[in-house]
């Protein structure tokens, strides 16, 4: 089984802009509300922060759980990590997610600023300065034999589809604009020159845009 | 997390018939072509029994894959097992899937003509008569936690959507009427008194019906 590269659950805007201006430690998607953004996964049976019996166990509630299966492990942008930029000051900041982050893998923190590693449960952070195809190289390795997860924000995912290293790509488009922002794309046809695709229609005006490669 | 009764990647005609009359050894699934009726899975990239590199990795591999998600045990049907009726002539027969059957749980098989268990590679097949609800428990009891496929025929599903003890359900409606043979409905609006349901379109004129109960 050839492992994989692949985006799940990655929310744009109309527009195509995956988080707002103005990031913040308040306002991680800037301008944009991720309660908005997000609303068609917090309503599915399978997300993982539900506190409550009920959801949908509808067709979200298969992208959703999709999330987990079989990765093992995540790249993500320095941006989807943290509200800071340049130079660490300190290494107090440990991501948004808590003590228990919901990678339960190695992750890696793609940034010009390397810092040491550091593991929160069963998350292991570590921060990596490389190309797009050197970091894959580390995830699959770590993976060992699963598939590899990119988890944005939108510059790493477009840093990744112009190196051509993405397999498939989930991206729920949502049905308002932001205007400005983290980029993903033009127009989910952008990608029709290289990408199968299918679209299907979601909750809240979301329609679902699933893309896959020979 | 409750244990869930899971029916999922049932096929059904445009009039409402799992399979046709005149079930054989040659025929399984009587005067309907499982060729035609499967087709939409047979073109996704995690269709088990796929020989060559590629098929699509869209919205239908989604359904696919959740064939073996978190399932413990099955239950089918006899006439799901063996194109035989009545008394076992014989334990010459061991199912349709040669040494190697797709479900690597225990499957308990519905039939008033009871024979000894036997195992084929990880899957034991149990022959069990007795109420849905009692063949129910005993396969619970066996998927240790996990949940419990309902593989049909339209007949078993019926018995048990009627004794109220189905959680989800994926049917993928073909096209093409079969005119007779094992019903699953008059219409996949039968079930909406008790169920929510998302409506996908699929590939070949497939639409799949995806239910799900509070």
């Amino acid at each position: 089984m050839t492992q994989m590269v692949r985006v799940h659950n990655f929310m744009v805007s109309s527009d195509g802009f995956g988080a707002g201006e103005g990031q913040s430690l308040e306002t991680p998607f800037g301008h944009a509300d991720p309660g908005v953004l997000f609303r068609w996964a917090f309503s599915t049976a399978s997300w993982p922060n539900r506190t409550e019996p009920g959801g949908s166990r509808g067709l979200e509630d298969y992208l959703v759980r999709d999330f987990h299966r079989n990765i093992g492990a995540e790249i993500m942008g320095r941006n989807k990590f943290s509200p800071l930029r340049g130079p660490w000051a300190d290494e107090e900041w440990k991501g948004w997610w808590g003590d228990e982050p919901p990678f339960h893998t190695p992750v890696f923190v793609m940034t010009h600023h390397e810092r040491p590693s550091y593991s929160l449960s069963d998350t292991t952070f570590h921060f990596v300065d490389g190309s797009p195809s050197s970091v894959l190289e580390m995830a699959l390795k770590a993976a060992d034999g699963k598939d590899v997860r990119l988890g944005g924000g939108a510059d790493t995912i477009r840093q990744f589809l112009d190196a051509g290293l993405v397999d498939t790509l989930h991206v729920a488009v949502g049905p308002d604009e932001l205007g400005a922002g983290s980029r993903l794309w033009d127009s989910p046809d952008d990608l029709l020159d290289r990408y199968h695709r299918d679209v299907v229609p979601g909750s809240y005006g979301v329609v679902h845009h699933l893309f896959w490669r020979d």
